[in-house]
Formats: structure tokens, sequence, C-alpha cells
């Protein structure tokens, strides 16, 4: 496989650490609006790595935790170990020692929320500060796209630039991969609910029309110019208005069990705007403050309760750092 | 027909003018990649119009130069007066007095400039300055759209709404009808070569897919979106880039001769991007200096003098300012 590294990077042995534990934050790709192009990250939920040098060469993984069984344990399946020793690789680094991988998942798999992303991009970045910082985030972000690709079966990357980046990203385009890094609207806060259905990344996509409507596209494409507009000019009005999605939520709600009800309660509650995370089946109301996304949080799981439907729930705001050392 | 106008005014007959002249620019709609939804207003060319109070009750036109006889001087189909008219009786003024009209076209028309639009502009503008400034351009813009439906059939403002706003303006919904006003970069010049060939709007708009493949529509609304924050950031690099427009080019670009060839020489001459104004055949180039607009045009007019085809040409920046009262 061919070297990915074509930039410039400086090994300093001595900078080597012996373990480091990495978090790194769930996303919300397409923004409602932004279909395969907007992302955000969020404070929580993340995963979790522990990564550590070892003296035996190789890699392997020690422990997974959070994913009910559910992830490979073959190094070279999962998406953790297969992006951090791609990158290893690449820095020449895999006649001198070896990794061990523990992975704590802390958010549902499959759920809509860049979960592999986030074990994939805590791994690459583990793997850097591991060694010491020799790359830069752009440096960092094919190898996580390459642990999508393993993932997903393509190597996008919707989840994992805000996961690494942070804040708000925008991939205008993939041939050559451009991503810009938003403003980030200090007053937005995000409710995020999973209810526990299962909704693979790959059955979602299938439900989307090959073509779209002229006039629907043209209304699309104006509500996106118009919220990269309202981020720029924090208009949390505009932000809200804007964020809907006529292409492909009449499709992928179908697969989202009482989706009309929770976007009905989210807007009675003054959410700005509600709609699928990524594919689904996680659903996510903005807010313009943490009260209301509380208390939109509280009235759907009151009404998921009464459907005897599990659920997860989050509120947090934007994520404006990526991937951190844990102390 | 309806009173359109529901806002507050207040007409103060001591403040109105006997006559005015007024100037209002030239747009290109689209801006290549935003298709329907982004236009912005030119310094030149544009035209001109001038309104007088009359004894006589009614609205005639006294006078249209720069047609080649081709504009209706009925009033009731012409958009300069239809609009003005329709304006003036909303305001309760048509039994107080009367108005006549001279409209001095100074652009071709058909030409994927606006050409319409700048002349209704300038007629309602003139009636409001006339009146002594009652109403907002917020409240002039409904009156201006009335002119684009008698012209074009549908009352879009994608060229009404630059040349009355000035700058660069995004319209992400008609319904409601929404207009942003985005910030300007200041580097930015504008090359405009109108080929004089003939290409009706209608024609034009007639040769558009109904459907978008969702690929094409996602590269689309990811360009686009990259466009708005390029402008914002003011990256004339990425300005350049996003806007290529792959969904309606490769159509209406048949029907402008040497379309392909134009395009090569602006991009060898460092066009940040090559384009149709409009639905054409208006082509035009966005530039970060006015020696490289001045050179792209020169070099453009070169060819078409060898291909014997005649042209307008113009240089500008982006005008800022709308319309505006001649001395």
């Amino acid at each position: 496989m061919e070297n990915i590294l074509k930039q410039d990077y400086k090994l300093d042995q001595t900078k080597f650490l012996n373990q480091v534990h990495v978090f790194a934050p769930a996303t919300v790709a397409n923004m409602i609006c932004g279909y395969d192009i907007l992302g955000f990250a969020v404070n929580e939920p993340g995963d979790e790595v522990i990564l550590r040098k070892t003296e035996e060469l190789g890699i392997t993984i020690l422990n997974i935790t959070g994913d009910d069984g559910k992830l490979p344990l073959d190094p070279f399946k999962n998406t953790v170990s297969h992006s951090a020793w791609k990158l290893f690789c690449d820095l020449g680094l895999d006649e001198s020692f070896g990794l061990s991988v523990e992975l704590h998942k802390k958010m549902p798999i499959g759920s809509g929320l860049g979960s592999s992303a986030a074990s994939t991009v805590a791994g690459v970045f583990a793997l850097n500060e591991l060694l010491g910082k020799p790359l830069s985030k752009d440096q960092l972000l094919p190898y996580c796209m390459e642990g999508e690709r393993l993932a997903c079966g393509s190597a996008h990357a919707d989840n994992v630039a805000p996961s690494l980046f942070g804040g708000i990203t925008l991939i205008p385009s993939h041939e050559p991969l451009i991503v810009r890094s938003l403003p980030v609207p200090e007053e937005l806060y995000v409710a995020l609910i999973y209810p526990k259905v299962d909704v693979p990344t790959k059955e979602a996509r299938r439900l989307i029309k090959n073509n779209v409507p002229l006039e629907k596209a043209v209304k699309q494409w104006g509500n996106i110019a118009s919220l990269i507009a309202a981020i720029y000019e924090k208009d949390y009005d505009e932000i809200g208005r804007s964020m809907q999605d006529e292409v492909i939520e009449p499709h992928r709600s179908l697969l989202i069990p009482y989706f009309d009800e929770m976007k009905k309660i989210a807007l009675e509650n003054n959410a700005l705007t509600f709609g699928i995370s990524g594919s689904g089946p996680t659903v996510m109301a903005l807010t313009k403050s943490e009260q209301i996304a509380e208390t939109i949080v509280s009235e759907i799981e009151e009404f998921l309760n009464e459907k005897s439907i599990e659920y997860f729930s989050y509120v947090s705001k934007i994520n404006q750092q990526g991937p951190y050392l844990k102390k």
C-alpha cells in the first residue's frame, strides 16, 4: 500500500511517550441541509483510546469495552488499529517497536454519531501524541479517512474531519480534499437523542434517490448558502430556518420510529431546528440555550418512555477542540 | 390587483420633486455555481430613467433610447412604467398627478446582464426619490419583482435584488422572500463580454434538465457553501475554485458560440473563474485586479474579431451602492 505521507515530518525519539489516553468527540454529519459536506463535533459523547508502546513488534488490541462485543479484536479489521498502524508504518517505525490498543466506546455503534470516526480519530491522534506530535492535523486526516474506508467502504471525511479539527467543518471537495473550518456561533447547544433501533449506514444510504428534482436542489443549495452566511453572522434564527432538508430526510426519516412526533415536540419547545444526525437513527435539535436543549431532551424522553423505546440522550455545546489527552 | 404595500410609509408632499434622473446597475445572476440564488451588481453597464411629475393624470413613456426599437412604448406593457405605476397606485397617488418616463438603455437586451431588471429598478427607485423617499429598499423590492413578472413570466428576484441593493445578494427562499446582502471582497474585478448572439431567457431556461444527479447536486452545494465561506474570508483562490457549475453550464454553454475557447483564454490569463452571466450569452470572468480583467477582455475581443463575432465588453468592480441619482 502506498505511503500516504507526502509532507515533511521530523521524528524526535526523545519525545516519544510510553502511553497516552485520548478522547475524541462524536460528530453530527450533514447538519440537516448539508448532505455529505457539513458536520460538527460535540463535547459528549466520544470515544477513548489508550495507546502504549510495546517491545514486541506489531499492533495488538488489548481490550474493547462498550461495544457489546460487536467490534473485531483482529487489529487489521478494527478501524482504530488499522489506521494507526498505517500511519506507524508510513513513519517507518514498524521495525522499531510495537503498539497495544485499548478502545473504550462511550457511544452506541451505528447510531449516526460518527462512532467509527471518533474511535479512529482517537487512535490516530493518540499515535501522534505518543510520538511527540510530529504531524499536523492536516497530515493526520488521510489516516483517519482510511479508517472510514474500512468501516463504511468509502474514505469519506464528513465525520472524521469535525472529530479531528473540532468545530464546524465544511468539505466542499473530496478530489482534491478540501476541509474548511467555519466559525462556531457561541450560543448554540445540541440535543441528541438516540432511539435504540438499528439503522445500518449502508441501508440508510441505499434509501436515497439518485436524482434530485432541480427545484428541490435549488431550494437545498439556497438553504445551505444561507446557513453558511448565518453561521458567519451569528444569525441564530436563520441558522434554524435554513437547516431543513427536503432531499434526504423524507426518505431516511422513514427508518426512524416516531420521527415526525419527535420533531413536533422539539419545534414546539423552541428548537431552532430538528433533524437526523448523519444517517440516523440519532436525531438532533439545535437550540440557543442549554435550558431549551434540556427541556427538549426530557420531553422526547418522556414520549419515548410511553412508547417503550429505549434511548440514549446527550446535551452538549459544539466541541471546538477536537480530540485531547485525558489526564 | 391587490395592494402590495402592507408596511407603514409616510408621504410628505413638500418633499416631492418635479424630476429625477436615476442610474441602476446591470447584474450577474447565478454567480456560476449559485443557480437562482446568487447575484451581484456591477458599476457598468446600467440603465437610466428620467421620471417627471405631470399635471395630466396617468403614466406615459416619452422616449426610449438604446433599445433598437425593441421595447414597448405602451406604458402597461413596459416593465419600467408597469412597476412604477403599480407602486404609484398603491401609494394612492394616481388621482393626484401623473408621471412621464424616459428610459435610456445603456446595455444590450436579452444579454444575461439583467437588462429588464436594471430598467425596472431604475424606474421604481426613481419614483421613490421623486416622492421624497417614503419607502425602504425592502419595500421597493416587490415592485421591482412585478417588473420581472411582466418581462420574464415569473417574479424572480435574482437580478432585481442585486441591482436594487448593490453588492452580492443571496436569495435562499422565495416563499417567504428572503434576501441577504453578503460582504463584497474588495479586490474583485469583473470582466464581461457579450457576444452579439440571441439567447432568449425562456429558451435558455428550457434547456435545463428537470433532474440533477445527486452526486452533482452534492458537488454543487459543496461549492456554493464554500463560495459563501470564501466571500466572508476574502479567500480569492477559493472563490475562484468554488465557482464552477456542472449542472447548468454544460447545457446553457451550448447556446454560446466559442464558450469553451473563451473560457480557456480567460483561465490562461489568470481569471479566478469564468462562466455564464445569468442565462447568457454574456460571459463573465472574475479577477483579482483590473489589469487582469482588462487583459482577458482584450484577448477575448481579439479572438472574437478573428471569428467575426460582434461584442460589447465591460470591466468593472462589484457595485456596492445599487441605483443612484444622476446629477
